[in-house]
C-alpha cells in the first residue's frame, strides 16, 4: 500500500483537476503491474493497471488501490468497479474510501456483492496523496499550502520593498517545483501590481506545467488571471485541488486569519534584516495561548544555506 | 586532542574568568590521567593531571593539552611549564598557541629548550572550547551569544508585550543551561524595566552558576548589576569571557549593528503572530547583499515542539 501511495504522489500533479490514484497489481509477492490516473484525469489508474494481464495471472493477484474504485459511469469510460469486475483479480485492498457521494461505499459494495474479497484500510499514506480531492470533497474548498521566504528575523524584503533574493537558487528551484505540484497559485492585489509576478514554472522540461494564476483583489482581474475577492471565495475554483498561496503579507495573513492554510512552507535565509517588511499582517490573536497547538513540524531540509520547513495545520476532524 | 577538548569545554563554565582548558596523559594507548582548570581557575589543568603520576610511567606518556602551557608564574603557583619540566612527559601535544603576551610561544620554548618533544596543533576543537579566551586576548572582548527566542514569523511577543510564553519548558530549560554556561547576562535597560527580569540559572544544582548581570542603558545601574552604556563597553568587562546577550529588540539590534555579535541562538516555536512586536530593531542595512555571508548554521535541534538553530558569525580573520 506504501508504494502503491507513493506512486499516486508521485502522479498527482498531472491528474488534475481528478484526484490522482495509483495501482499497483501484485501477484505471489510482484508487482506484475502499475497504473496511475493519466493527464487530465482519464484513464483512470485501475484501468491503466489491469490493461492487457492475463486472466490466469489476475485470478492470483491482488490490485492495490488508493482510492476506492468509482462506481458511476461517464460518458468518459466504464467505471472502475465494472472494470474490476471484469477482469477479476482475487483481492482488492483500497487505501482510502472515496468521499464522492457517487462513490462513497457502493465500489465495495458492488465488488463484495461480486464475490470479490475486499479490504478498506484507512492508509494516511494514500490519504496524503489524496489530500486536496479529500478536502475539496469534505469541506468543499482546495488545499492551501502558503509559501513564505524569510530572514531568520522574519522579513521578507528591506523596508524598502527589495526583496531579490531573500532566499538562494536552490531554494528558489524548489519554490518552482512546488509551483508544478500545484493547481493554482494565488497572491494579493499588491504584490500583483508591485512586481507583476510571472508565477511560472521555470524548471527545464516543466515549463508546461505552470498553474493557473488567481488573484485576491477587489479590483478586476488582470488578463489570463482569475479574481477572487475573498479567501473563502477559494470554494469557487472547482478545478483547483492543491491551491499554492504565494504573499504578499496582507494575503497570507488574511488566509491565516480565515482559518484557510494547511500547509506551511518556510524558506528560511541565514540573514538578519532587522527593520524590514515583516512577513505577516495582523491575525487577530487574542492571545499567546490561541497561537500555539496550531502548526505541527512535517518536514525540515537544508536548500543550500536555507533552511526549508513545513508545518501541518494540526486539525482534530 | 579531540577528547582533550571535549574535556575542556565541559570543564569551561567553571573555570571563569580563566580559560577552561583540558589536559590528557595517555601511556601505551591508554588514557591514564586527565585534568582541568579548576573552579576560579587554578589548579590548571596540567597541575591537575600529572599530579601524583609515577615518573616511570611519565617517561612513556604524551601530554595532550588544549592550550600552551602558561610560562610565567604567578603568586599562585609555577608556570605550567616548569611543573611539565619537572614531571618530564616524553612528549606533550598542545592545541592552541597561548595568545597570552607572557606566553606566547614561550611555553613551547621553554619546554623544546629542555628537550621534551613538543608539538603544536592548530585543532580547531581545542579553538572552539576557548572561544571567550582567544576573543578576549586577540579582539579584547567577550564572545558574544545574542539569544531570540521567537515564532515563525520572527516575533518575541504579541503587540501589547505579552511574551510569557513563545517557547516551550524543553527550549526554556536549554537557555537556563546557556546562562550557567556564561560569565555574564546582558539585557537593554527597557527589557529591564519593563521585564525585571530574574536572568538567573533555574535549573536543579546549577543555582550557584548564575552570572553577573549586565544592563545597556545610559541610565544608572540597578542594584547588583553592572551598567553598559554603549555594546562597545563590553571590552571592559573584564572578567567576561562569554557575554550572552537576551535583548530586548533594540539592544539586539545595537550588538549586531556594531558587529559584536559572534553567536546567533534561535528558539523557534511553531506559531504565527502576525502583528506582534518584532524581534529585531533597525541594522542600517543598505542593500540585501549586505545581510548575506555574515552567518552559517553550527547546531540544530528539535527542543520540545521549538527548533533551536545557532548560527556562528562568519569572519575572514
Amino acid at each position: 500500500m506504501a508504494a502503491t501511495a507513493r506512486l499516486a504522489a508521485r502522479a498527482r500533479p498531472l491528474a488534475r483537476p481528478n484526484p490522482g490514484v495509483a495501482a499497483l497489481v501484485v501477484q505471489h509477492g510482484r508487482v506484475i503491474a502499475r497504473g496511475w490516473t493519466q493527464a487530465g484525469g482519464r484513464p483512470h489508474a485501475e484501468a491503466m493497471g489491469l490493461a492487457g494481464l492475463a486472466p490466469a495471472a489476475l485470478a492470483e493477484a491482488t490490485l492495490y488501490v488508493t482510492l476506492e474504485p468509482c462506481a458511476h459511469e461517464s460518458a468518459r469510460g466504464p467505471s472502475c468497479a465494472d472494470l474490476i469486475l471484469a477482469a477479476r483479480p482475487a483481492r482488492v485492498v483500497i487505501g482510502q474510501l472515496d468521499p464522492d457521494p457517487r462513490t462513497s461505499g457502493a465500489g465495495i459494495a458492488r465488488l463484495q456483492t461480486a464475490g470479490i474479497e475486499t479490504r478498506l484500510l484507512d492508509d494516511p499514506a494514500s490519504a496524503a496523496s489524496l489530500v486536496g480531492f479529500l478536502t475539496r470533497q469534505r469541506a468543499g474548498r482546495p488545499w492551501v499550502t502558503l509559501k513564505l521566504a524569510i530572514s531568520l528575523d522574519g522579513c521578507i524584503a528591506l523596508a524598502d520593498g527589495t526583496s531579490q533574493w531573500i532566499t538562494g537558487e536552490t531554494a528558489r528551484a524548489h519554490v518552482h517545483a512546488q509551483r508544478a505540484r500545484h493547481d493554482a497559485i494565488l497572491v494579493g492585489g499588491g504584490t500583483w501590481r508591485a512586481d507583476a509576478p510571472r508565477l511560472d514554472v521555470r524548471l527545464p522540461g516543466l515549463e508546461t506545467r505552470s498553474p493557473q494564476r488567481v488573484v485576491l483583489t477587489r479590483g478586476a482581474a488582470p488578463d489570463g488571471v482569475t479574481a477572487i475577492s475573498s479567501p473563502e471565495a477559494i470554494a469557487g475554483l472547482d478545478s483547483v485541488l492543491h491551491l499554492y498561496v504565494e504573499g504578499g503579507a496582507e494575503t497570507a495573513a488574511a488566509f491565516l486569519a480565515a482559518d484557510l492554510v494547511d500547509e506551511l512552507h518556510l524558506y528560511t535565509a541565514p540573514i538578519l534584516i532587522g527593520d524590514g517588511r515583516r512577513s505577516l499582517g495582523a491575525l487577530g490573536l487574542a492571545s499567546l495561548a490561541d497561537a500555539h497547538g496550531r502548526w505541527h513540524l512535517h518536514e525540515r531540509r537544508q536548500l543550500g544555506s536555507d533552511q526549508f520547513t513545513a508545518y501541518l495545520r494540526s486539525r482534530n476532524s
